[in-house]
């Protein structure tokens, strides 16, 4: 996989300023919970210790893909979550992190692949837990990723930007380039703090790469970042972006995204993407000047295949997975079935309009919280309040903040 | 996960005869080929070669789901079928079935599993090759099966009863029980022979256990094998069932199944079954009085954890992968958003219709071969004939075999 | 609309005879429902009395668009049904019935139309009144039938073959022509008598036209009167079929047809048939040798003309009406917008297959007595019984029948 | 009807004034072609002449519906349509118009309705005709309207602001009431201005009441009118409000509405509104501020007489027809089901989504124009240039326009 006169792997920002592409790899906790390595709800990933063969199957597969980031293994690996989510292994959050971090070490050396450490929201600060407080929680999965000297760092999955910009703050301190991701929509934050600002906000408080993860489709995520890309430049500010979208089909959400849905998280499998689908997200993304694209949620290696083989053409080189795979379906040719080998072709699938399969289930459905007398052209408006416990937090923390001022 | 008192692993017919439920596995060349290690269109298992460490995984992650039989990867693996679809690696069929049939006994050591040795349909029959040169084929395999020693052995994905009865010839040769299934729906095989009657043909030929595989959904399959149980009990014989079904909804298929939907192989997603529907299929099973129930294309290890769910109360044991898993989705209560702790129910995901999320597609497709002037109520008539080019293979034989007598 | 050297009318059974065409007209009571003269539930025809220009208009509209049959509009204008629904006017059935009759003479008159007396089934029978009584009934419509000098009389809309048998006895009392049509799909009637045994027994009660009406789609309906079709032959009888079914899709009914939906009566809207669907079923009806084709609810007067249309190269003239209409949209040719005339010919119409336009919609519903745990593949089955109410109305009956005996 | 205590008609702008609802009437020309007296395609009404009862019925229906406005049907009758239009009958424009104000005004004097004249846009505009040519081809239409002393006048189904504006000053010198009402969505006329602006220049020409027709379904034409209110109101004006939209369902058009659609105009069946949606159409233009509600193409009487129902609680009367109508569904206790009888409530119609009935359609369809490639997320977003037919006129026009100056 190694193009001809390079050696790898070059840092993340080296890469982007060199208008690379450098291809993320998918959500770990949903792909080993089908696996059956991770409890949907708590949704923690003490995998890294418990399975390692596993995780480490996952790293490989991805990096097999195409992918150039083995993200490590830590989403929600924070004390606070572990502590808070039913762990009763007798597992420390540092022991998570640092297991993850070496598995995916051990896979990136196997291949172009950087490795990054990420932290995400945190328990303590939706209850109103103060900015100090908040940061030590950082701070702790910050020491092992300088321990295990990653490549580059990740502040993801992210639905307030105030506590974006404080992992920011904490991960700026090492020193290592630092990405920022929320997972909102073109609505914004859980505040409604827009998309644009919410990315200037991130490059001022020090992310050199900034955009969107999870919670929403490919073209929504997309469409997210370029009001980033926007507002960023707008605001005279250099940043390079990235996208790491869900692999679900999300047209009927509001603000907080799948977590809504009804099908939430087990009945979105009519909504998974086909490999064409993440043909055309790969190509909307690099379009919009994204430089950085993976996936998360739903993402499984085949679908990460499929953004790498779509910008085969402007990275030089398919990757490695390819060999198990005909462009657009090119192997079909070698199908048993005549009418099967006529679907060898692009505009074939290229086309196609799957079959849901399901004569009793909608195309759509309503989101909780949507008004039964609520017309469909407010379709895509959202929901101007989260939960009241949430929305409670919140003014507690805006008046301790003024009571501080 | 060995339920006290026992030592496992009994045999396949000790098992079936005390009326225990035997859990099977996944389809391996569809879940290899998301994870980029099989080819779509020659779908041969060459992985166990090149990549043992997925196929050894793949096989753990249905042990822990709750398989009880790990089935050695050797679909396709018969040396006709190797050379003719562009195996260009310098691997031999007896390799491939020989490191297949050491993954499966390794894994399978590792829990409640037995280990079984496959054939299936080869290029030769449909070639129209004599049956003497089609069983030096299977036999060809069975050495292998043999010389590992698994523990029983398995005919399936056969289309036309002929070949399948065949290979049952050749299999009990072994003197290791035999099961026989084919990849037929209600309206039985390529030639139109019923269900009842194919598998009457393979209890005569020596098949303790006969059932379908593939090509249709697990309701669709399980009316198959209801009407095979059917037939052999009118005709006097014994045996036991086994069904391992596609994991994707097929309402709209004609008598060669998926294969014949526009979305075959590529854009399958929105007919993926959720979990839910895995116990609604356990259940109707169980019903129909079949006791090896499994899964075939599309099944994911979670699939296979949902059949275990389901069938728990029965077995008197949760499969392993239920330690990642609240039953009905009670590990829900765990999730931060209090409206997705209220979806910790069963009666919430048991009457779920989930959204296509695709409001373009239609909820039914035409399988090739329909003509558009056919109205709804023939929707689940069936072609009448195959290809031409089949037809014409059948006829030949047809003749050949007039000539003969 | 005469056609050269032709005097029209003849005689409904010396056209069918001739193997000519006779063309039916739409169910007036779902017509008027919606232009606000009949009340959905009671469904009672008293607009023959109150507002003539209503039902005239309506008349002419099915003439214009082809209609060789003037049902006078006597739908479940019976004493009996009259008293019991609601029926607060002081308007006797004789007056809603020579009313009917003299609109429908009226416009017969002006075309090439037959004037036809109908009785349909009695809240008597259903009530387990005696044989006497029931037939009664009928006789008092029939009175007015003969008085007002009908072309012939149809008994239709018949759920029990015993009471069609009933009523074709006394309407053959007049010595006029007889055709009996039931509202049962292939499964049917509702104590699961099948199609065919229902018709020879019409047939050998007297009727020479026998056929269904209502309760389901026009492809369904075409296969039960196949079913007649066949049933009558075999048995060496010789009869006419007639199909006048609803202009309703309805893959998703059981054995009462679309009754049983949930969207019946109000909001059957997304299932009305486009006047392409009514081409496919008009040559079906003809390819099935069904030469008295019309309609039943739903039917709107462009419904009939595009079965006239889709005729009129057998029956050599278009209706009148089509002088508004360019057959297979040619008429859009005139049409402002350049992507509008490209929509003016036959092959655009004949494939589109339209859009539902409700994203939030399934495209099947559940009829109301199917259990939520009912497999996809039990779909075309039917309940095996009615509601308990009339079971026990059933086992009066027969226990008096056999007592009788 | 008549409330008690009051003579009717007063004039509409006293109603207005008010603050009564004043309900229109649905679109003669879909109603009418149904019916068999409209050829789709030139859609010209010379019906008025040649069946004048069939008009004249079609008045009377929406009148005990609720009406209370009776449009005479002159839609499209000006002399240039007409002549355009393959309008070989000799029928000239001003009988056309004559005939079309006398059945309205026979039908307005039976109840409590208005009667109203029309002019819409003209193939003259189109073709680039100049202000004076444009304006003659409506004062000939208006000669007619005060001829037979209209009670006021409506310019509507403009696609071009400035069109529209030339109709209203043409209409203004009657000295009568003038309503203008375009056929534009919240994106506004073909050349991307406003709806707001588009209000404003209309009041500024002098309408004293301004809204939208046709082209869209019901909730997005309330959505346009508001947004022209706000503009209105923002811009110091005072006026009152119409709306008189689809009875389609259009979640999946651009700028141009249905028109545009695969579906039009011959298979848009599954889009059609039930009752039920009219009620919430109903209710949402109520509290939108807009008093003149009605319909456009689609709309037949009982979808008129549903808004009259929802609006009866604030009119202090049900309309004429309702005399055949439980509300909610309340005759349905008559029926002979009891699992029909069961549905008459409100909650039970209030809360339906019908299904299709159609397996193989889809939810939304993409109408031409769109590119294959578009994501779904611009599915709202509009064609930003009509056809180049179109569009080359408009720059003529601007080109003149200029030369003027």
């Amino acid at each position: 996989m190694l193009p001809l006169g390079l050696e790898y792997p070059t840092g993340i920002l080296e890469r982007l300023n060199a208008n690379e592409v450098v291809i993320g790899d998918g959500g770990f906790v949903f792909a080993l919970e089908k696996r059956g390595y991770v409890k949907a709800g708590p949704w923690t990933p003490e995998a890294a210790v418990t399975h390692p063969e596993a995780v480490r199957q996952l790293h490989r597969e991805f990096l097999r893909a195409g992918s150039n980031v083995m993200q490590a293994f830590t989403f929600y690996a924070s004390d606070d979550k572990l502590e808070n989510r039913g762990q009763t292994l007798k597992i420390t959050g540092a022991q998570v992190n640092e297991a993850a971090c070496d598995l995916a070490r051990e896979v990136a050396n196997e291949g172009d692949a950087l490795m990054a450490g990420g932290v995400c929201q945190t328990p303590s600060y939706l209850s109103c837990k103060s900015e100090t407080e908040v940061k030590a929680i950082f701070k702790k999965q910050l020491d092992v990723f300088i321990k295990k000297n990653v490549d580059f760092l990740i502040a993801e999955y992210f639905e307030h930007v105030e506590e974006a910009e404080w992992a920011v703050q904490v991960l700026k301190m090492s020193g290592k380039p630092v990405a920022a991701s929320m997972c909102i929509g073109p609505q914004g934050d859980m505040h409604g703090v827009p998309p644009g600002e919410c990315a200037v906000r991130l490059v001022k408080a020090g992310a050199q790469i900034v955009g969107v993860n999870c919670h929403f489709d490919p073209l929504t995520c997309v469409e997210a970042v370029k009001m980033m890309k926007a507002a960023v430049e707008k605001a005279g500010l250099k940043a390079h972006y990235m996208v790491q979208p869900l692999a679900y089909h999300t047209p009927d959400c509001n603000c907080q995204g799948f977590i809504d849905l009804p099908e939430f998280p087990f009945a979105l499998e009519p909504r998974i993407l086909t490999r064409w689908d993440m043909h055309k997200y790969a190509r909307e993304a690099y379009n919009a000047g994204i430089r950085f694209i993976g996936g998360c949620c739903g993402f499984e290696p085949y679908h990460i295949r499929a953004v790498a083989e779509e910008l085969a053409p402007e990275r030089g080189f398919l990757p490695q997975a390819s060999d198990k795979h005909g462009l657009w379906g090119a192997a079909l040719e070698m199908h048993t079935k005549p009418w099967v080998r006529a679907r060898a072709r692009r505009d074939y699938w290229e086309n196609i309009h799957p079959a849901s399969g399901r004569p009793k289930c909608p195309s759509l459905s309503s989101p909780e919280g949507w008004g039964v007398t609520k017309g469909h052209t407010e379709l895509l408006q959202h929901r101007e309040a989260t939960t009241a416990q949430e929305m409670q937090h919140v003014l507690e923390r805006q008046k301790k903040a003024k009571s501080a001022v």
